[in-house]
């Protein structure tokens, strides 16, 4: 995302951010070193990060006091995903190892709990309460969903609303606490701090839905990771479940439904909604998700930090990756 | 630990922890309600609280802000066994049945995830922002001290000051930041604090020590999990280390360190410790250390709080479980 130009704004800021993830204290194991520099230094879009610091300089609140908060957040990411990719078996992540691939489950779990508590203490440096509170809480809004959408497995009644749900927990949840950010540091009034919550709500679904689709028609490449991957762990997303709501018979995904499906029924059934009018539906969906969030923007008014949060809302649409 | 006298000081504060612990935020999943239930309402000895709550009382810090990080304090101890369980292949403690025995392990470490964040939002409402920071950090040391653990494995020449190190990161630096929590709600001088830590690290030494003598020789049903869990999962406390000491060429260790242990030899290996001379010496051990921590208190005027810290800490060399 380094080279949009509306990130030129926080380019100082940003870096800062980074110096704070590279940060090792010198207590750090060495293994827990090693990892943190592929699993931060694997890059990610930061677009975390982007959204703390943009909110603030638009709530007029302290940069000094933000860069923690913006840290904490990525940081606070990367420990969600470390233990996503060991739940979900997932090798690959941007284009690098998952800490999984290389290493015993019992390290991964403990390595994620580390990164989790240096998510805590970043945001503590920021010095409200009020944020490290609503860090806490969405945490719990995130393992909810995942027990949630564990405890639910591959079903093909998994609706539209049951989606939105799990996608606000799993994505939208963080990306919201990102957004408000600036709010909260600022004192901001109600108006002003929940507009922020909404827009970065809307983004967050946004973002999902977008991954989703990419999950299923990007390029590997690019993409760091292989297709398909969703279906392969019996997880239906938008697509998947806009082509049922079509196609409710679909002789593969009867299959699929019905059995432990091997490799090749699962490439036929990415096959066969990644060529399907639903990748066109998604995105539709996804660009209304953007517009909701940049109409939640109206109590602000103009300023280069309230374009360039429409800006990254269009960027969150129009991405390859 | 209820029917001890020393808690009758802090009865009603232990019970609006309980009340805190035992609080069911209605999003919760009911899974994670249920896990929590049997794992919070599986008891324990609440150690943690009490020891907040004591030194809350000693340093005149307010209770009302104190219960929530006694709350916090069991909580996340609470987190880090379902993770440790988890990674141990446990399948018992204090008598009833692990999350991971029934669960699968990725809903496992998300409950765990989920419970890291109640403790986290509990210690917020304590309203301290070092308190937070303290907690973050203490955590960082648990689960670096547990990778290295991981990272080093079943080692003969791992010596006592790694014992002590290793014991330290996974169990006096909690204690020690419930013992110190009073000080910091208080903002006491740095002698008191520092009294109050040092309490705290050498009543959590004096605790684990006598934790791995009771993995030696307890009475399982009062200790709730069967005895010998150290050794089988390859971990030589200091009953074994002292053992070794005394009998570095013991053929029966020869074997346990050369070979996968099968059942039968990690029960002779327990059963010629359980009966050597390294348990008084151990047990000789956790007595120096629980004085080491009566004798930081110096630095307080007698008082009803500091001789229940004082009971607490014969209690924790006494106690048969």
């Amino acid at each position: 995302m380094s080279e949009l130009a509306f990130l030129d704004l926080i380019r100082k800021d940003l870096e800062r951010v980074e110096e704070l993830l590279q940060d090792k204290p010198p207590e750090q194991h060495e293994a827990i070193k090693v990892a943190l520099d592929h699993l931060i230094g694997g890059g990610g879009k930061r677009l975390r990060p982007a959204l703390a610091l943009l909110s603030t300089y638009l709530c007029g609140a302290e940069p000094d006091q933000a860069i923690y908060a913006a840290a904490a957040a990525e940081m606070l990411h990367t420990a969600t995903l470390i233990h996503d990719d060991l739940i979900d078996g997932s090798l690959l992540r941007r284009g690098v190892e998952t800490l999984n691939a290389s290493w015993p489950p019992g390290a991964t779990v403990l390595t994620g709990d580390y990164v989790f508590a240096r998510a805590a203490h970043l945001i503590t440096r920021a010095n409200n309460i009020r944020l490290v509170q609503r860090f806490a809480e969405t945490l719990m809004v995130i393992c909810n969903g995942e027990v949630r959408q564990m405890f639910n497995g591959r079903d093909a009644n998994s609706v539209r609303k049951e989606y939105e749900q799990r996608i606000f927990a799993k994505t939208a949840s963080l990306i919201a606490l990102a957004a408000e950010t600036g709010a909260i540091l600022a004192q901001a009034d109600e108006t002003l701090t929940n507009a922020l919550r909404t827009y970065g709500e809307r983004l967050g679904l946004a973002f999902q839905v977008v991954d989703d689709v990419l999950d299923y028609v990007a390029n590997e490449e690019i993409l760091g990771k292989p297709v398909g991957s969703d279906l392969r762990q019996g997880l239906l997303t938008l697509p998947a479940l806009l082509f049922l709501e079509q196609e409710p018979e679909h002789p593969i995904f009867g299959q699929y439904l019905n059995q432990n499906p091997s490799d090749k029924l699962v490439a036929e059934a990415v096959q066969v909604v990644a060529t399907s009018p639903a990748i066109q539906r998604s995105l539709d969906i996804a660009r209304d998700y953007a517009e909701q969030a940049t109409d939640a923007l109206a109590p602000f008014p103009a300023s280069p930090y309230r374009a360039a949060l429409c800006d990254l809302a269009e960027f969150t649409v129009s991405r390859h990756f």
